[in-house]
């Protein structure tokens, strides 16, 4: 990363070549988020696709040999650049990973403008950019690509080995992706993989996520009466599916908030002293990140803090209820089924599977007579802890501090990235988890954004960091 | 009712008439039904408007003086009948009560046929018309219109002065039903009311009504975080909407499946000894009861027959739920808000106000800090018991022991008629509630029918009971 290594520009000439091209930048963003690559509803599967084909385009102009290639699911982006000059196969090759597709945009009435037509508006941060996928995760992926473009116009390309994996079925249970790298190892061979769809510790801080929730997603239907009956008529006499379905999930937990199920805590660990130490050194604000949510107080396991409640607790939340008449005004009837989506936080050695199966027992033993369930899983993960020792830990943390000017820290999430469990198992490799999101970005919410500033930040420092793992000797 | 009476037709005549134009009765029937009248549901003003014009048509075609009331919510379609001859003035004034409009028609996916498409189909018991509001309520109230179009045939009119009162707000709570009567007690002044929204009790058997519940009907939203949120980053940390109704719903039944609320069973009285032996002695099956909507065992109050549970004894039903993501796939989302509509059945004095008033405090009472729940009121009245010794409800049996050659049975009903009370209580006189749906017609169901033996025999009724009526002196 020096001037005397001939074909590698400075870093300030590279920041110099992000900020000079930001506007366009910007321009590219929006025109990514203007197609709704909904992955998990399959009326937008045309424009999944066409999603993933205007990425390929974008790489293919900057040099990287690019495919949409097809999967079981929506297409996988993949992407690779051998690197510019002679010294280029003996530096560190870089896999990134992200995805093109997006969440759900409703509730639609709560969007200020159309969730797919991206708006550039002012905020108190400057300007940001509001539309559905803006920082989850098409902003974060645009950030790794400016850099790679800013790389290319200086250098003619990225001084090290380059791949890109970006996947367009994160938001539905990525089943494409791990089919994908086992018979893609060769192709997506590398030394560090690099995950950008994480948070910043506030606006002017930047942060490395080395630990990770897991997931469990299972959607359970409670079935009783064969059809729709009228609650005059029969009701007081047959089991109701919305009364059974909510004592059934009011059980799942006890009066401290703990899950339930037995075995659950299984495998979880208590948080090692240091750890809770520099976490409370961190001086995260109850007060700032509720009050964001309108709320003046947390609500959670007994005993535990809120960052400890989501960073190193495991979870139980419904995401989903539905049954009987929803509709405006009353309706007399006793639903003949009501279905819940139920998801698991997972930390530690928890095992998704195990708590999977425990959860369809605890369901069945809680059915009164007549009554059945059913079961669709939409997904199982385990938590992750990534490996702080790593030497592509320290370059990254060298890149963002000189983007930034102080250094990163070290944090965890509640939110589960199964793509970074898979790459280690699979690909043998460790993820480096650097991102730009803001607690406030309203990511899977109405009005989903991201800080101009923050994206501008994104690519700068996926720029610099480049240039530090390259003066890694592989 | 003899033919010494000269204008009064006999109950043979007027039986023979009813048969000879049943074709046409029929195709009247399915005219109405091809009106979708669904009155909870402001999409649908236009078409229950129609609706109400559509029945006063028919009801100036025999004679009637009708119109299509005015009222603060959809019209009141009322209609008047002097009555044939001089005698008519001397003889008893009768009010029908019923309803043009409709419930929902969803889930619709699970008609066979389109609901509003009426469709003449062969079951068990022979033809049956299958539509929403084929029995509830319309097929009655044509029952109802047909025995007074063969009066119109052979006599010229009803023997006795006749009133209509059919309105179109049954199924969203009958909002205008008392201010229309309190401003109207002159035009529908009347010596009983017979009501025809019930059921027999089986095919060849015909019912009178007696007992009828009551029903608290009322909406309730959990709030909680001001928007939604990603159930990875704030998940454990923070009340969830829909965790919280569900533990609120559980809590509204203990073990043995009684209602929790403080106060409910005030007012609730045992059943009298021997009414429990006169429903003993009915033959009541629960093994057809039950399993003609799939199920091999009742669900309820501990200690009750079923029929106890369906006809005097209160109860909790959720009927309908919402919250969160209910799309396809899975959403990790923590939703601000959860919605459930809960209705009560009331028996014996129950006070129906009191009732919703303490189901907002034991909501409230369980709210956890950072939720607030939002109330609204679908409906509240009491249960009703008719009086058993009317001499109308003598005439009535005579009638129908004439069309049915076998005596009706007196029984209790689940469901609630808020019109009955109001009728008793506003107008001063006894309902009579003689009804010819079947348990098995789905009614608030998908496939809603009404079997053509039931339609014929109810306009058959109907003629030989205002023959009866009109025997009496007032």
């Amino acid at each position: 990363m020096t001037t005397a290594q001939g074909s590698v520009p400075s870093v300030d000439a590279l920041l110099a070549s992000v900020d000079a091209s930001f506007e366009s930048s910007t321009r590219r963003l929006c025109d990514f988020l203007r197609i709704p690559s909904v992955s998990t509803d399959p009326s937008y599967d045309a424009e999944t696709r066409r999603c993933a084909d205007w990425l390929v385009n974008e790489l293919r102009a900057i040099g990287f040999e690019a495919e949409a290639a097809k999967t079981i699911g929506h297409p996988m982006v993949v992407a690779h650049h051998p690197g510019v000059g002679p010294d280029a196969a003996k530096r560190p090759r870089i896999l990134y990973y992200g995805h093109y597709d997006v969440q759900p945009a409703d509730p639609l009435e709560l969007w200020k403008s159309p969730p797919f037509e991206p708006v550039i508006v002012d905020g108190p941060r400057g300007k940001r950019v509001v539309a559905r996928g803006a920082v989850d995760d098409k902003g974060q992926v645009m950030g790794i690509v400016e850099a790679l473009r800013a790389w290319h116009a200086l250098a003619g390309g990225p001084p090290c080995p380059v791949t890109l994996m970006i996947e367009g079925e994160e938001e539905s249970g990525s089943r494409s992706l791990e089919p994908f790298m086992h018979a893609s190892k060769e192709r997506l061979a590398a030394d560090v993989c690099v995950v950008s769809d994480t948070g910043m510790w506030d606006v002017a801080t930047p942060a490395i996520t080395t630990r990770l929730r897991g997931l469990v997603y299972m959607e359970v239907t409670v079935h009783g009466p064969s059809r729709d009956l009228h609650s005059g008529m029969y009701g007081g006499a047959v089991p109701n599916p919305i009364n059974v379905l909510a004592r059934i999930l009011s059980e799942l937990h006890d009066k401290d908030r703990r899950v339930t199920i037995p075995g659950f805590y299984d495998g979880v660990s208590e948080l090692p002293a240091d750890t809770k130490a520099q976490w409370e050194s961190l001086g995260f604000s109850d007060a700032e990140f509720l009050g964001d949510i309108g709320l003046s107080q947390g609500f959670g396991e007994t005993g535990r803090s809120t960052l400890e409640r989501t960073w190193s607790r495991p979870t139980c939340d419904v995401n989903g209820i539905s049954g009987g008449y929803e509709g405006k005004g009353a309706k007399t009837v006793i639903a003949a089924h009501a279905t819940a989506k139920v998801s698991f936080r997972l930390v530690s050695r928890q095992d998704p599977e195990r708590i999977a199966a425990a959860f369809k027992q605890f369901v069945e033993a809680r059915l009164p007579a007549g009554c059945r369930a059913e079961f669709e899983s939409h997904g199982a993960n385990p938590a992750i802890e990534v490996s702080e020792s790593s030497r592509y830990l320290g370059a990254a943390e060298k890149g963002l501090a000189r983007v930034f000017g102080k250094p990163a820290l070290r944090i965890g999430t509640g939110g589960s990235i199964p793509a970074v469990g898979a790459i280690g198992r699979i690909l043998g490799m460790d993820s480096l988890l650097v991102g730009f999101g803001l607690d406030d970005d309203c990511v899977h919410s109405p009005n989903e954004k991201f800080e101009l500033a923050c994206y501008q930040n994104a690519i700068r420092s996926h720029a610099a960091m480049l240039a530090e793992f390259a003066a890694l000797a592989r």
